[in-house]
C-alpha cells in the first residue's frame, strides 16, 4: 500500500467511526444497529443516520437511506462517499447507483452480502474495511433478533 | 389474451388509477407527478404515496418508497404488487428486489426506463400498461421542469 492508499484507508476508517456511532445510537434506541453517513467530495459530512424500522415503524429507513435523506436535496452526488457499517442491500445499492454516489465504504460484508459487487461492476468505487467492531455488532444482533433481522432484509 | 389475462389487466388498470390519483395529488402540491401504491396478495391496499422531494425537501421519498413506507412494517411482501405510474428507477427497483415484492405494474416506461428488465430477470412479474395519461403527465412535467426532473433521477 503506497502513501496515498494509506491516507485513503485512514480517512475511510475515520468516516466509518461516524457510521458506527450511528449504529450504536440505533442499538441504544432498541433498533437495528446499522449506521451510515454521506460525505461530500470535499470531505464535509452531508448527512448521517441509522436504521429506523423499529423506532419509527418505518421500513423505508435503512441506514443509507436515512443518511441520504438527512443530507437533504443535492444537485449532484458526484464525488460523494456513502459510508455504511454493513454491505448495502439491493435497496440501498439501488440508491447509490441511481444517484451516482461515487464511492461506498463498507464496514463489513461478512454477516450480510449486499449489492456491492454489482455496484463495482457499474463503476462505483468500493472500499471494504472488514471491521471487527462492525462484525461483532451485527453478529450479536442477528443471533439475538433473527426475526427482526429477516424482516429488515425482506427474508421471509 | 384469455379471460384470466384480461381480468388481470383490468385489475392492474384499476390499481393504476390509485397511483395516478397520487401522481395528480403530487402535481397539485407543486411536486413531481409520480404516484404509487402497494397492494396485498388479497388485493387489499397496503399503502399509497407520491414523490415528496419538493414538498418535504426529502429526496428519499420517491413514489414507490412513499407507498412502501405508508404500508408500515410487513413480515412478508410475497404476493404483493407495487403499482407505479412510471418505470421504477434503480433505487425503487432495488426496493422491490430486496423485499421480495412479487409484481410491478408500470403505467409507462416511455419517458423513463428504470430497472424493470433487471427485475424481470430476477423473477419479478412485470406488467406494462403503456398508459397515455401517465405518459402525458410525465412528458409535460419533464418539458416544463427539466432541472427538477434531472435532480430527482440523479442525472447531473
Amino acid at each position: 500500500m503506497d502513501d496515498q492508499q494509506q491516507a485513503a484507508q485512514e480517512q475511510a476508517r475515520q468516516w466509518l467511526a461516524t457510521a458506527v456511532a450511528e449504529a450504536r445510537a440505533g442499538l441504544a434506541e432498541g433498533g437495528i444497529p446499522i449506521g451510515a453517513a454521506l460525505y461530500g467530495p470535499d470531505g464535509r459530512l452531508l448527512g448521517r443516520g441509522h436504521n429506523r424500522r423499529v423506532q419509527d415503524g418505518d421500513p423505508s429507513m435503512h441506514a443509507e437511506t436515512a443518511a441520504f435523506r438527512n443530507a437533504g436535496r443535492q444537485r449532484s452526488y458526484r464525488g460523494t462517499t456513502m459510508v455504511t457499517t454493513l454491505s448495502p442491500c439491493w435497496y440501498c445499492s439501488g440508491l447509490v447507483r441511481q444517484f451516482g454516489i461515487s464511492r461506498v465504504v463498507i464496514g463489513e460484508s461478512e454477516t450480510f452480502q449486499g449489492g456491492h459487487d454489482w455496484l463495482a461492476g457499474h463503476g462505483v468505487e468500493i472500499v471494504q474495511l472488514d471491521d471487527s467492531e462492525c462484525i461483532a455488532l451485527m453478529r450479536d444482533f442477528i443471533k439475538n433478533n433473527p426475526a427482526l433481522w429477516n424482516e429488515d432484509i425482506g427474508d421471509d
